[in-house]
């Protein structure tokens, strides 16, 4: 990019300037893909782990980082395969990229790629990897804005992307 | 925080670790408020603006920062109602508070309220304050989903709060 000065690098995220304009960027990620995962029970796969960034845990899609592991070059629904698989134990036969978009363009280049799953089978329970330790949640996609509403009550966050997810699965798009 | 160690503090962003994890959180603004604005013609008002971390325009909700300006503790729905006036030259009388989401809490604490803006009177052009160059779009909401896919089809960047909003208008939630 031009003109970028860096202005710290992490392991991690590095942050930068560009005219004035701070913001920070993964360093060790080509792409971020996030899951839209329904089950042969019609239950919509939800995520909640603990965000060191918010001292809590957040509800949120199943997601993960593409490239990484060993193999910068890594296939995204491949990726995404493998996040699913790790994160909520379900193996997905049918993977398909539904969109790209950045996610708060007014401090991150982050952009995430929303994947659709289908065709999951049940091959562990799921949990992440071992520096994760998520909590893997089965929500009837009917019920899926109720259930948002009471953990909302008791004082959960939750991303707002479910939501997305929650209009594409009723709309059959995009 | 605890244990909060700062890796670097610039004028907008605090680049921090916490216990090994790297993240961001904004420096002069108490709260982010994301509008769902929708006129008496039926139109969802959108903004598209040229966001220097992705080097290009994306197409987005109205948004803004909370006590940026002279007033630290800035209430958030005079907030809401001052950025709304400014980006899209649209006075809303009756502002509601909705949710309150992190936006990608694996690298920024930062958290979004959603404010739902009604009653609203053309007041000006809208276009932001001096620092920015805002375009308005006013989309009938039946036709925003359609409205997007062209848009992403031609490879603009979209917000996928947008359909976080879309889902809500249908449902009048949360």
């Amino acid at each position: 990019m031009k003109h970028r000065t860096t202005l710290h690098a992490g392991r991690y995220l590095g942050f930068y300037e560009v005219n004035g304009w701070e913001f920070v960027s993964r360093q060790n990620a080509s792409a971020v893909v996030v899951l839209i995962a329904v089950n042969d029970a019609q239950q919509l796969l939800l995520v909640e782990q603990f965000r060191p960034a918010l001292q809590q845990s957040v509800i949120e899609l199943p997601a993960g980082l593409v490239g990484d592991m060993d193999d910068p070059n890594e296939d995204i629904l491949l990726a995404a395969q493998r996040e699913l698989l790790e994160e909520t134990g379900y193996f997905s036969e049918e993977l398909e990229f539904l969109l790209s978009c950045p996610t708060s363009s007014g401090l991150t280049d982050e952009i995430i790629s929303f994947i659709r799953a289908r065709k999951l089978q049940r091959r562990g329970p799921g949990g992440g990897d071992a520096s994760e330790n998520i909590t893997v949640h089965e929500i009837p996609v009917t019920e899926v804005d109720q259930w948002l509403s009471e953990h909302i009550r008791a004082g959960k966050p939750v991303d707002p992307k479910i939501y997305t997810a929650l209009y594409w699965l009723e709309k059959q798009t995009p």
